[in-house]
């Protein structure tokens, strides 16, 4: 075996890993509308269509129990795979869950984290409807699986944006990274001094983003009230660069996004400042907001411009004019894309 | 916390675990026709049913690398779930995947994994529409949901059965079994002497069974070509008796059980000899062999009596009467239910 060719998963990361393992993909049936490459996968059911997106959490690699309490686990899980559900325009109905745990987890543990779940499918309305629990050797594993509906008229891909279109994105950026970097700080403190208490009182905000993240459904219901359709939509669960990268490659298009526009809390600014981290940089790659990113025709605008939650960021122009950012000086620059790195 | 209650999963075990936590279960939406509790979630969707189902294989517990190949895994991992599908009488239309995988696997064996997975999308006509790929800290885990339609009068739940329905069963029992019995015996042997090749060629049969077992799509079109619709089905996943016993309690009823119509393989039976092994028990209690287990009408059997591939091999009764197996020499014995204890 030693002289066959041997390519590192992190040669090609995510992305690029599922790339390349989905380039063979050929589709059996017609009722197939979308499969890799959106937020969810899309099926034709009568008039209706299915979505359904599936997204796995790995403890020590997503999330760290010694700050992530399993109710909230519970919740974030669900909330994540709304919040992709959301990304298409549709309704989530069901959910599933598979687990795979140690024995380290006895069942009073496990009922913390299935109260996060049904608490988070209360919130969002959505029925859990099954799933698959099994032994791992080690640590705890979770993967959800979201369904929600839609229609044709309704549904939203990455690819729909055209030039001219406004960019919008929902609530503000870069405070679920910089909780994570509270998270962390603390998590060092204590296990130097263990007699310490965590000291979160004083960043309430930027620790609930990350520790208990919320899908946007309340902005897809207020759309559909308003009665706009995004041309395009992505959720920003990878940093909002990455995901402008994503509609724009999708939608065979640029962008340019205004600097000052950059929707970023009070709390997340000051702590990124205690952190010397630049909150720009923050919005822009931190990562695990689950807003919304969303482009609208030019003459919807109107109907978005007074919403509290919806903030206009820039818009969409042609392909050769690049990803770019327009600073506060009037520079422009070229957006970098980090993302989130699992491998 | 070390006064606090602790019970452990295996004291409830899978089926104890899935009852415990999903009995606060609520609904919110009426499209959600069935939860947990059947081989698959059923939404309705306009004059469609929609039938969901997830299953997890975990490196260590579920499959060892060391016999299985990485492309029959993928084959089995698409399969499994498919036979679920199949067990609400429904046919597959989509698949997701989701990896958690260490740095162990190189991009060029998750490319044996895919070629394994979409060797069986092509076998049973269902697109690999989407998933997930994550890092994991150790080993290889793999979760798949299968999405299938079917339509009211045809969809099949493990509760319909009636007195006096006959008990049918697909295919032959105890096989995969066996078939891991040998395949664990031949690394044992290699792992004493690493000089030895495996000895398999003479059970290419229950070795294929285990490896590479099959949904029975080809059963449900050929039911639905006769017009029939069982009264209930479950697959054959835990072993014939633990299937039987979910029959009978779904169903309110007891189930009679001849031991000389269980259907056994001539290699399943040798090789179960070999191993020192009564074949019965292989049959009733090996699990993996993924063949269908239903109930039929009475005036449905002359339909299917001449079918190579479906047996007869009891009937139902009345709850009272119990969950009883005839024996060869005419004895009546209480039929034991021991499945798969992954915990």
């Amino acid at each position: 075996m030693s002289d066959e060719k041997r390519t590192e998963v992190s040669d090609l990361g995510e992305f690029g890993l599922i790339d390349h393992l989905s380039k063979e993909v050929r589709f059996y049936n017609s009722s197939t509308v979308k499969g890799i490459g959106d937020d969810a996968a899309v099926m034709q059911i009568g008039d209706e269509l299915l979505v359904t997106t599936t997204d796995t959490l790995v403890e020590g690699i997503h999330f760290d129990l010694s700050y992530m309490p399993l109710k909230h686990l519970g919740y974030k899980l669900i909330a994540v795979n709304i919040s992709d559900v959301a990304a298409m325009n549709a309704i989530p109905k069901q959910v599933t869950v598979s687990l795979a745990l140690s024995n380290r987890f006895s069942v009073e543990a496990l009922e913390v984290l299935y109260e996060g779940i049904q608490m988070a499918c209360e919130a969002y309305k959505v029925d859990f409807v099954g799933g698959d629990t099994t032994a791992s050797r080690s640590g705890l594993m979770i993967s959800v699986t979201a369904l929600g509906t839609t229609t044709e008229d309704k549904i939203t891909y990455r690819s729909g944006a055209k030039e001219n279109d406004i960019l919008c994105v929902t609530g503000d950026l870069g405070g679920a990274f910089i909780g994570l970097q509270v998270l962390e700080r603390e998590k060092q403190e204590f296990l130097g001094n263990p007699d310490m208490q965590p000291k979160l009182e004083k960043y309430p905000y930027v620790v609930e983003r990350q520790l208990k993240p919320e899908a946007r459904m309340n902005v897809i219901h207020e759309l559909s009230e308003l009665g706009i359709v995004p041309t395009s939509m992505i959720d920003v669960s990878d940093g909002l660069a990455s995901e402008i990268f994503h509609l724009c490659k999708h939608s065979e298009l640029g962008a340019a996004v205004y600097e000052d526009k950059l929707p970023i809390d009070k709390q997340t600014y000051e702590t990124a400042a205690e952190f010397s981290m630049d909150p720009n940089t923050c919005a822009l790659n931190g990562g695990e907001d689950y807003e919304l990113l969303f482009t609208l025709k030019t003459e919807d605008f109107e109907k978005i411009k007074n919403h509290p939650e919806i903030h206009t960021i820039g818009y969409m122009h042609s392909a050769d004019k690049g990803k770019v950012m327009v600073t506060r000086n009037g520079n422009t620059i070229a957006l970098q894309a980090q993302g989130w790195k699992h491998f």
